[in-house]
Order: C-alpha cells, then sequence, then structure tokens
C-alpha cells in the first residue's frame, strides 16, 4: 500500500469519529474523541510507537529510545472545529504516522528520537481553549484554563479526565530544550497558493502575527428624505473608507493581509441615515515591522478620511500575537528533501495559528504544507488529493531520514 | 395673546396626551387620541366652527357655511411616532385653529368656507396604515385596512368605533372636487434648510416621490489569515461601491436625495472574508425623471462596480411611490402672503410624505413648511420657536384672508 493511500485511508477513518452533522465536529473530550484515540493508538502500536496518553490528553507515540540522540516531536492536534474538515490537525499525525511504520517495517534508523504527539486541543472549540496539548509540553500552560467550562457547564478538566488523563500532571509535560532537536508540523494549506503554483508541498517561512481592532464610527441619524446631502454626518459612509483603507493597503503591501470581516449599523434603517457604525479590523503579517507600520498608516490616514464625512470616531485594539518564525534550518533540510524527491521548493507563510505557536518556547519548529482543494479549510469540503499526501509523506520520509538537529 | 403664544400653548396641552415615556406617542383610537378630541373638540368650538367626527375618525370643524362660496380644506394629522414629537401633525391643527379663532374674534370674513380637519392616522404606527383619514376623503380609501390588527390583535375598525367613529360611513366621505377650494397643510420642515437660510417659513413645491431597494451581494467567505488578497471576492468591499454610488450620485444631482441605510453582513466575523452583504438604496426626487434617471444610471455602473470584485449581484424593488407637486397657484398664493408679511419668499420640496399625497386626488394641494430646531423630527427634542409659529400664522392668515380657488 501506498503511503498516500494508508493516509487516506485512516483519515476516513477518523473522520468517522464525528458528532452528526455536515463535516467533522470532534470536540475535546467528547466520545468522539475518545474513539480515536484508541484507534490512533492501535495505529501507532502497529508504527512500533510505544504510546502514552499524558496528563494534557495528548496521545505521544514514541520510536525505541537510543541514548546519545536527541528527540524530534512530530505532531498535530485531532480536534476539530464545529462542521470542519476531516484535515486540518488530522493530517499532521497521520501523515508522519505512515511514514513512521513504513520506516519500522523497512527496519531503517533514523539520527533521531521520535516521539510524534496528537494534540489533544488546538481549535478550543469547546472550552474557548486553545494550544491546550503544546503550550503543556512547551511549559506555558495557563493552568485557570482547566476551569473553562462548555455550554453545558462541564469543566476542561473534566473533560481531560473522561479521556483518562490526569490533568495534575501537566506541570511535569515541560520538556527539556536541551532534550530536543525540534518540533515538525505537517498541515493543509489552508489557502489556495499552492494551488495556483500547482505544486503538491510547500515550506513554512513563519507563522503570522495577528492584530484585532474595533473602530466605532459616530454620524447623526436624520431623516433621509428631509437632511440635504451636503448637511449629512453619514457613519456608514464613512466606514466605507476603513473597509477600502485596509483592503488597499493590504492589497499595496508584500507579506500583509487583512480584513473588516465585521460591520454593524445603527439603526440599520431603510430610511434613516445611519448614526453608527461599529466595525474590526483584522491584520496579520509574518513580520511584526509591516505590521506595525501598516497599523500606523493606516490609524493616521484613516481619521482624515472619516473627519471628513463629519464623523468622529475611536477604535479599541482587542487582540495582538506576535508572529513566530520558522527555525531556519529546517526550512532548509525540508528544502532539500523537496528538491531531492523532484518538486520545486516554494516557501509561504501561515496565515493561521498553529501548535508551533507554543512549541517555538521550547524548541525550533518547521512546518510543512500541503495543498489542499480551493483553499478550503474549517468546511465539511475541505480535502486533499491521494498524490499529493504520497508527495508529502515522501518529503516527510527524506526529511526524517536526514535530520540535522537545529543549532 | 398672540398668536404664536397660543400655538405654543395648545401645542403643550395637547403633547400631554402621550402614552408614558419619551416624547409624545399617541396612537390611533387609544385613550390619548381619544383625551385629544375632547380638547380639540372644545377649541375648535371657540374658534366658532362647527365639529363633527366622521366616520374615518376625523375631526372637523366648520366656519358658518356661506352659499355659493367653495371650501378650504386645512389639516394635517393628530396622530405621531412612537416616541415623536409635539409639532410633527399637531402644528398643522393648531396653527389654523389658532388663525381661524382670531379672525372669528375679529369678525373677519373670508372669500372661502373652511374645514379644519383634525385627520385620524397619517403615521400609521399602531396599525403599519398610512393616511387613513386623508384618503377616506379623497376616496381612495382601501377598506381592507380595516380589518389591519395592531400587536394585541385589534383592528383598525374597532380602533375608529372606539373614538364614536363609524367606520361604515367611510365611503360617504368622498369629497366633490367641484366644490373644494384648494387644501392647505401646515408642517414643520423637518430638516435644516430653512435653520440654514434664517427664515420662519417656506414654500413646498412638491411631495417626493420615493423608491426603495434592496441588493443582494455574493463573494465567497474565506479564511481572513490564509486567502491572499488578490483571490479574495470580500462582499462587503463591493458593498462600499453602492454606498459610494449612492451619494455621490445624490450629491451631484439637484432634487435628488438617497441613502443605503440599512446594511447586514453574513458571517459578521472578525476572521472571515464576508460572503454575503444584503442593502437597501432610497431614492427620493420631486421629479420622477430626475428619479428614474437616477436609478438607470445606479444600476448601470453597479453592475461593473461589483463585479470587479469578483462578486455577483441581485437586486428587487421594495417600493416606489411618484412623487406629488403642489399647486402652483397656491404656491403663488403663500409667496405673496410671505413677501407681505414682510419675509424672503423660498420654495423646497417635501423629502417626507404628507396628508397632501392623498388630498391631491381630489383637490389642488399646498403646503407651507415652518422651521424646526436643528432639523429634528421624529424625535422626543423636536421643536420649533413661538416667534417662528407667530410668524407662520400671520402667513396663513393673510393667505386666508385673500385666498383664491385655484383653476
Amino acid at each position: 500500500m501506498s503511503l498516500g493511500k494508508r493516509i487516506m485511508d485512516w483519515s476516513a477513518q477518523a473522520a468517522s469519529h464525528s458528532e452528526p452533522g455536515p463535516g467533522v465536529t470532534r470536540l475535546l473530550g467528547s466520545p468522539e474523541h475518545k474513539a480515536l484515540l484508541a484507534d490512533l493508538d492501535g495505529w501507532m502500536q502497529q508504527a512500533g510507537l510505544t504510546t502514552e496518553l499524558d496528563g494534557a490528553g495528548n496521545l505521544v507515540g514514541r520510536t525505541p529510545h537510543k541514548t546519545g540522540l536527541k528527540t524530534l516531536i512530530i505532531g498535530s492536534h485531532q480536534d476539530t472545529v464545529r462542521q470542519g474538515g476531516a484535515y486540518d490537525g488530522m493530517l499532521g499525525i497521520l501523515l508522519p504516522l505512515a511514514v513512521l511504520q513504513q520506516l519500522h517495517e523497512q527496519e531503517k534508523s533514523l539520527p533521531v528520537n521520535i516521539e510524534l504527539i496528537a494534540f489533544s486541543d488546538e481549535e478550543g472549540a469547546r472550552f474557548s481553549s486553545t494550544l491546550v496539548g503544546s503550550s503543556a509540553l512547551a511549559g506555558t500552560f495557563n493552568p485557570d484554563i482547566l476551569n473553562a467550562t462548555d455550554r453545558e457547564g462541564a469543566t476542561l478538566a473534566s473533560a481531560l479526565r473522561s479521556l483518562g488523563a490526569n490533568p495534575g500532571q501537566i506541570p511535569d509535560l515541560k520538556r527539556d530544550p536541551s532534550e530536543l532537536a525540534g518540533f515538525l508540523e505537517v498541515h493543509i494549506e489552508q489557502g489556495p497558493i499552492l494551488e495556483a503554483l500547482e505544486l503538491p508541498v510547500g515550506v513554512v517561512s513563519a507563522i503570522t502575527g495577528i492584530e484585532r481592532h474595533k473602530v466605532h464610527i459616530t454620524g447623526k441619524a436624520g431623516h433621509a428624505g428631509t437632511t440635504p446631502m451636503h448637511l449629512r454626518q453619514d457613519a456608514l459612509l464613512a466606514a466605507t473608507e476603513v473597509v477600502r483603507a485596509v483592503n488597499d493597503l493590504c492589497q499595496n503591501t508584500d507579506d500583509l493581509v487583512g480584513v473588516v470581516g465585521e460591520l454593524n449599523v445603527t439603526p440599520n434603517a431603510v430610511n434613516v441615515i445611519p448614526s453608527k457604525v461599529e466595525l474590526t479590523i483584522e491584520l496579520r503579517s509574518p513580520v511584526t515591522r509591516i505590521r506595525e507600520s501598516a497599523r500606523q498608516q493606516l490609524l493616521a490616514q484613516l481619521h482624515e478620511q472619516i473627519v471628513k464625512h463629519g464623523c468622529q470616531w475611536t477604535h479599541e485594539r482587542l487582540y495582538e500575537q506576535q508572529e513566530v518564525d520558522c527555525s531556519p534550518a529546517i526550512q532548509k533540510q525540508l528544502t532539500s528533501a523537496i528538491t531531492a524527491r523532484g518538486w520545486q521548493p516554494h516557501t509561504l507563510f501561515s496565515g493561521a495559528g498553529h501548535d508551533g505557536l507554543a512549541m517555538a518556547r521550547c524548541t525550533p519548529i518547521g512546518m510543512l504544507f500541503v495543498r489542499c482543494t480551493d483553499g478550503l479549510s474549517h468546511h465539511p469540503d475541505e480535502a486533499i488529493t491521494e498524490t499529493d499526501a504520497d508527495a508529502a509523506a515522501e518529503v516527510v520520509k527524506q526529511a526524517l531520514l536526514n535530520w540535522e538537529v537545529p543549532a
């Protein structure tokens, strides 16, 4: 059986562990999660790995320990968003697992010890948590989140215990960086770039930084029939300046994306001039300097543009997360592996967050992106091809056989 | 007592007949309506008028009938929007009533018979009806509306009966145009033009025509971090074209106003590219030709502007109402009266609808606008000054003393 075929078969089986409804819904500590862990445990053991469920609910599969070698951690998450797809997260577990099984069958020797980890929770759809599994390893786990509750009032701690994990052991999971050989995550791209380039895989340069703002624009309500055009203070008209400015700036700046995703009008009536608009701005860049410069430029120009419509405005930063760079050494190893397997290497940044955001706190990280159909993700139609799965697995195998511990 | 003082006193007393809460809320057939009618009836009788509540709930006050003279109908509505002001509607009853009372006291003779009418329902806030009282006189009353129900399930017919009106007599109310000498309505401007011109009154040229459209724009949802800018189909970005095009067209076209008052984004999330926007367009003009030409120009240019953002769109007309011109002869009489009283005459159109829309079906109409503070209307802070009320009353008195039946 080809690596690609095995990956697709396992992915289909894993996707069957889902709540009813469109796509895949598998939340932390759910019966579906528990059923998946049983399957994963069996597949890991078939691949010659010894398994353990740690205190954070991560399922860890280890190659036989060789003294003197450092440990490369490979993995991704097993939870999904509600009505998500079969590959976001799971591909980063099942693809390296297929590689490790083949290497085991072929009795190949690797230059590092491997821990393949199925992280318990990255999406955080049940408890509004995020990166639970990987932050435990990084030593950045916030124990307060154990008291977070789901819609029914169950705690995250109880969800971990229902899997058989003991959250009291989480502090013991922190890894010693000196023993690690890096972190590698395989993930679907969740965007259309590789598809447009006709490439099966790409090397990730960084996981994006993100900032989010809320903007409040205040104009003046008025009768839409009796207020002359030149005396209006139309908050929606002023808001169009923001939507356009964000788009124009991002269109004209490399390595910057942004959107006004949310916009609400008051009073929102057919015959009343809009008096208030609240909207959100999100900016993402893999380079802090670019993102900060864009923000400064945007806020400076918006003031003039909004005031000229007779409106006032305020803004507040809702959220900010610094970008995380991928290790240049690991990028180079992945690029070499891609070239060795006959593909054109291409480097791109990740616009979404991943477990690497946490893992970078304890070891150099690298990511390999796999082409996905129509750039779709977090969607029931999320798809990859068996051919691409096979190509990506060959690249990972090549990289593992030649893995060098990053300096 | 000056006319202005009397008008302000009566207005304050009339405004006291309101549901509790901010501003004035007086709905058709409510206890507040009934209490107001009792006051009005007394005031009309003091002014020498004989009174009658007709089948449509209109309170009609008549000057002593002189054979051979035609009848000028003067009036406005006594209902309000929810949490409206003290002058929208009521001023058009109380101001001419003060004039008629003074003329009665001074035993002045008029060249026409007068019917002062307090129309039962123009705003239609309780039954989503409109122009109930005036359409009965015009002969355009739709009897189906008698079965319309309020939030508690009461019918419009029962509301009329609670006032002591007999809706079965509505068909008898239709007036014979050959007996009429026109219709005159005094109303607050509901806009800021007279205030900007520092004029107490203005002559209305026409009541606006109105059309409303709903526009649906469809783009494509996408992860706001992973979709490159140049591959987006952002429905909100496309919607900014509509908001701006409506504004630009109306800014650059005389006698045309318009607004995008309602706009709703889907999925409306901070990190998702907007996939759908629904918005409304309203256009108003006192000239059909201008409004239709504007609509054609707008729809033609929007297609290109929306498609260039990779989005699709549809639109549907929700509503259309033709404009109604005021009688040139009545405009001229009002202009002469304003000049005679030493004011600068100014002509403007009404961007809002009024009872004249219905009355124009049976007789030539004219309207006199009175300056209101900050252009505010349909609002608890709606206000006029005693000085302006006095000036407007003097103009009306001058016009009545010299009224000529329009050809």
